[in-house]
């Protein structure tokens, strides 16, 4: 079964989902690692859904320096939704960091798709629902949580991006140093031993 | 017409927003300001809409300074939305900073209203997209904004809570020292003048 469509019925519970009503509003394409998909400044045409492999989404802050803000790995979406959904520039950049398959949809096809498939609206209610409770939550640990804790519960709910994420990209959008994600994968590593 | 039924023909588009299969799911309660509606540590068995007054969610941070991470005046929703899904412990509080009006709804009559009013389905989905869409928007704009910039912005987007919210509250949802933010509005009236 599509992945799309495997995602859909896990996330509705509905096992009817009809993939000759959704999959023809997407388009399939592939990525080489460190690609961009979407530049800052630019207009956001595009919504993905990742097949295979891993995005980013970040932008450069008052000094420069890239400040990432989210991950997409399988079954994840990705745009910057702000831009998407309003037509205006994009405030942010979205690049490949391992070679990736995504699915794509245009804000036309994604306004018709949910208009025609009324299940499309359960699932992505479901979806944003989930996305929304869990950036509230991000800011919330980061705020209260000693450094450690946070790093610690941030690996024991997705182990994959600690091994897949390059260091200094995962610093970044933990609000941590690199040298200190170092230091402190170190202690982890040892205390493990 | 109930605020209800007209929030949900503004997001929706849809005119014919039946008030009977909508509003016996929900109850309607009064609050004094200052009255907690929610606090932490609790099971969060509500979802609240306001009709009139204003709410805000907060949690004390490490340091025990509470930190307000949300507002709701009148047609916001607001809930710990983790808890609320999950069934587990809040983490936040929410407080009446006014005498408040809300609508309530408890997570099974939520669950069963979206499966039994399609129409609920699109409003809900179009709600956490914006509002999803704002939380990370909010986040790059404290990372890159200057801060006075952040704060005219802020000023003329939502210039009734300039109005209504205490300064030390608006304070620390802005990320501002209370001293930081009485010293920028007093350049500002000058500016004004």
């Amino acid at each position: 079964m599509h992945p799309l469509i495997q995602h859909i019925q896990r996330i509705t519970g509905v096992r009817e989902a009809a993939e000759a009503s959704i999959l023809p509003f997407f388009e399939t394409c592939s990525f080489r690692k460190k690609a961009f998909l979407l530049e800052e400044g630019h207009h956001c045409h595009a919504y993905f859904f990742v097949i295979r492999g891993c995005l980013r989404l970040f932008f450069a802050d008052q000094n420069g320096i890239e400040q990432t803000m989210q991950f997409a790995l399988e079954h994840w979406w990705m745009t910057d939704l702000e831009a998407f959904r309003s037509g205006r520039r994009s405030a942010y950049s979205i690049q490949a960091l391992e070679a990736t398959e995504v699915m794509i949809i245009g804000p036309e096809n994604y306004s018709r798709m949910l208009d025609e498939v009324p299940l499309m609206e359960k699932y992505f209610r479901r979806v944003y629902e989930r996305a929304y409770a869990a950036s509230l939550l991000r800011v919330q640990m980061i705020s209260r949580m000693p450094k450690h804790e946070f790093y610690e519960l941030f690996e024991s709910k997705y182990p994959d991006f600690i091994q897949r994420v390059p260091q200094k990209i995962l610093a970044s959008f933990l609000g941590f140093t690199p040298e200190y994600l170092s230091e402190l994968r170190k202690k982890r590593t040892e205390k493990k031993r």
